[in-house]
């Protein structure tokens, strides 16, 4: 029963002897990470909100020329909070609410850099390949209305946005893309990032609504460090992070979307690996619950027609250079994961390993010469 | 304390309530990986010899033009018979001993090609930095006495054997290169990969023996499918693993020695997360134990001179292009681990996600283009 764990880790606590967890964590997770003491007031407007709130820290070595460059990063997951069938507005609506408490806690835990789920305005209802209303949910990247909504928690919070919605170009031709856009704490648009590989996997029907994304690997350079967004399925490609990485990308994230049956058994490996082999962190953020669509619709996979795409199994974390990472978020519950890091620990862990320099010069290596 | 717990596997079985196991495994693993019926006559030679033996396997759906291609694979992990200032030839002969009874146990469950660690035949010594007697340890990939010695067993067995070790290539300057050597189930040598990404990190001074093969990224047709060898360093690097793959690789083994302190947090992620981007099967192998040298050496980390390069975690084990995985070895003693796999898996999962593809396509977007 997908759900049912509500999540490994805290299954690992609850049964494993202290003697042996430690060992366990360190073999999983690269240790214990640091838990953060977060503000009484957060964790209490957390519970009455009804979301998860954890937070840990990731430590650097001190060095002489360069101070800490700490930073606080926060990963939201969260469930439709109405019907897919409700007014798109309404829904649009709810959506921003359910945002706007949860960013406000993330404000309370002194959070710099904010990233949200994969197309978070709207449910991910590529699966039914059905236009109307789907599309509908597409907004500006520049102006639109979540865009604007975004703006004003940047501006009235200090602090950098990262919205990844389904997006039309209007100015080129009313194109849809799937689009993170990315607010400085400012309150100015600082560019947008295009979602660059699309799935035609399992109920993953995206191509029949956006193509590849046409931005290359942009990274965003912010008060607090340089950041880049590699959506969802492009988090299955290690030249996708090694470039978002050696475009000076120091936090990737990854919002995403994905379920159970597919891809869960990935999940913990495949970001993980990009923060080790690109000496950076990664921020990968799934949506949590289950979406259920009025009309039915098949998977391509000879079984019968159904309602619902599968169990989002959130379990959002955060991994570092150095291969450690954070435990996940609820599989089940919408949350919120503070992570404290200091963006030092990049280029340490680079001189350390430096296998992103092996990377650049293994152009030279690509093909077989003399045995 | 390295060595501490046995396996991370025997630990979560051991606690873990059989209700919760399933969910934990599927986690963890993607799934319970089947245990395969070795024969009896196996189980208890291992028992005499004192190693451990696992077994698993692997299933692809049928497919109606090709015949399944089942293939067994056996990774084998050993400590140091003798003491490391033990007479070289005395170390060789006891290493050739204990990896004939272990290979006589992986053709009594059926192996068809089987692995040893890296540089088996000798102690993983380079840490000391001394030349001597350390270089003494390399042989002729073509015609050494290892290789003899290979080449008898294969035909024995009717097995491919791959085996690494310290090469001196008399025909070129009396060079020394980490290379494996993999000869066929006739006996035939059928070629060498060379380790083509040497460690500079903490006490794997390996660029003070030997320099970046020159042997490109070579695969070999064996009758039992096609392989190729990614050794040790070369796991944390997932362009290599790429390499391998586009030409062709559909099993890949990783024969290393790697330290609990240094990499056992990245040790689980880097081959799994190799196998899922590639689609291919990969067999990374970890030697065992704890190894003394006589003369102290530094680390490079303003410690004091020490005797033991740290705990070789062992824990090899096998990654399957659906992103499964078996459990694996211990973390303290001698295994053979045998997996059974349908090499029709590759492909099949390729045609349902389809990220090698992508890679291949890849380059057209490596550079930015417009926002």
């Amino acid at each position: 029963m997908a759900g049912a764990l509500e999540s490994l880790e805290s299954c690992l606590e609850r049964h494993i002897p202290p003697g042996e967890l430690a060992e366990v964590k360190r073999i999983l997770y690269g240790g214990e990470a640091r838990k953060l003491d977060l503000p009484t007031a957060a964790l209490s407007a957390a519970q009455e909100r009804d979301f998860e709130l954890q937070g840990y820290g990731f430590e650097a070595a001190p060095e002489q020329l360069r101070r800490p460059r700490i930073v606080r990063v926060g990963l939201i997951q969260n469930k439709l909070p109405l019907p897919t069938d409700t007014a798109v507005a309404v829904q649009v609506a709810a959506l921003h609410r359910r945002i706007e408490e949860m960013v406000g806690v993330a404000s309370m835990c002194g959070v710099n850099i904010v990233c949200f789920q994969e197309a978070w305005t709207m449910p991910f209802a590529f699966c039914t390949r059905e236009k109307l209303p789907w599309t509908e949910f597409a907004e500006s990247a520049e102006d639109g209305p979540t865009t604007k909504f975004c703006q004003e928690l940047a501006k009235k919070y200090n602090m950098v946005v990262v919205s990844p919605i389904l997006e039309r170009d209007e100015l080129h031709g009313g194109i849809l893309w799937n689009t993170a856009v990315v607010i400085s704490n400012s309150g100015a648009l600082l560019g947008k990032s295009r979602k660059n590989h699309i799935p035609r996997v399992g109920d993953f029907n995206e191509s029949t609504y956006y193509m590849e994304g046409n931005t290359g690997h942009p990274v965003f350079q912010t008060q607090f460090g340089t950041i880049a967004v590699n959506i969802c399925y492009g988090r299955h490609h290690p030249l996708n992070w090694l470039m978002y990485s050696i475009n000076g990308a120091e936090i990737i994230f990854n919002p995403s979307a994905t379920i159970g049956t597919l891809s869960e058994a990935l999940w913990p490996i495949e970001a993980r690996n990009a923060a080790i082999a690109n000496h950076c962190f990664t921020c990968p953020i799934n949506r949590v619950g289950t979406e259920y669509y009025k009309n039915a619709f098949t998977s391509g996979d000879g079984g019968k027609a159904h309602h619902e795409l599968g169990h989002f199994y959130g379990s959002s974390y955060v991994a570092a250079p150095d291969g450690s990472r954070t435990p996940g978020l609820s599989r089940t519950q919408d949350g919120l994961l503070v992570v404290e890091m200091d963006l030092n620990l990049c280029r340490q862990v680079g001189d350390k390993w430096n296998f992103k320099g092996r990377a650049v010069s293994f152009s030279s290596q690509l093909w077989p010469r003399q045995r």
